[in-house]
């Protein structure tokens, strides 16, 4: 199963309902922040070694698993409307943060923040 | 390439600069919403027909790809640090809704949201 | 009533149940962006049309009241803990935006985005 | 100043620039979440000690309440164009918390999360 696969089955699944009219960019990138934000709660209150330990459970972890789906069903509808190439895109994002983020020059800098995104 | 691939570009990346200790699931799970909310920034005021000419565009497609790969980042790298099979849950999640929103129920009925989460 | 009030009044509740040291920063940012998350799915699937027809009705206006109010009470609750002055840091802002934001060249140009943010 | 009068000078803000057609519910909702994400970046990586470090010093302050002025501002025309009194919704979704949140009860429970909203 690939990315590519998802994207035709959520492609197949919004035909079948007629549900294509809705499925606009605009609301496709917010139903995508709403899905962040339920994912947030499971990372809300606890501190850092609470929430590590409620990862640690299957039940923790299927309760996260839900939501992060949630969020890439959005994700891959989202680019598969606005024909984007969600891996290539991300492989040339990652690449670009390499030069912008030197390995030797960023390794135990506090100044540099440890962004994975540009 | 697959999603396989780029979390251990990621967590590669994250190793090269030290940055394991600062990637908890809080800390990531809290950049994602960042990065959707700079994704929103693409279809914040437009209509729906200037927001489609928009990424009709090679450079308007170009942008929201970039926000895109930021977001698919920070949920790569959050499912390997808590060990979650993004594309099992995704594809299981799919099956539910289907389950959920049957399609000859849902088809035409302005009650039932075009949700694709559940 | 006043936010100044609503500020007392909410540090009391915190007090009172011991809840101060789960209040910190990160916490009520990351708490504020969930209850932002509830409040978008008022406005996930509808037309503009079909929004404004919801809000026009007592129980539809509620619902947005109560997700409106969710925001607040985190927007206070953080403001509080870190000393900031909503009212005048908000004040100042739209000051800055009108010095940004000439009336007479924004006026019906498509170019510049309708931000009441800088 | 009142969230009211900032409420009014918002109103006359947007109608001198002729922005009321932009300011749907929907797309001020959604620019409440832009603004939510650019407020977290303040609490995005840096410990509970490193980021109250930050916020005791004047300009890590006027940063935070800069991004916290963008997100009143949103939620007051929100409130404005929907007609909800912002104020009367918190103090009764406060009052609804302390029905739901018995001091008593909660106080040192690790079962209850300390909610602010319902």
């Amino acid at each position: 199963m690939t990315l590519d696969d998802l994207a035709a089955e959520l492609r197949r699944f919004a035909a079948e309902r007629e549900w294509e009219r809705f499925h606009t960019p605009k609301n496709l990138a917010l139903s995508l922040a709403v899905e962040v934000g339920e994912l947030l709660e499971h990372v809300q209150w606890g501190s850092d070694g609470e929430i590590a330990a409620r990862f640690a459970t299957a039940d923790g972890r299927e309760a996260l698993a839900e939501e992060m789906a949630d969020v890439l069903i959005y994700l891959i509808r989202l680019a598969d409307v606005t024909g984007i190439d969600l891996l290539a895109a991300t492989s040339a994002k990652i690449a670009a943060n390499a030069v912008r983020y030197p390995a030797d020059e960023v390794r135990g800098s506090s100044e540099k923040r440890p962004n994975l995104s540009g």
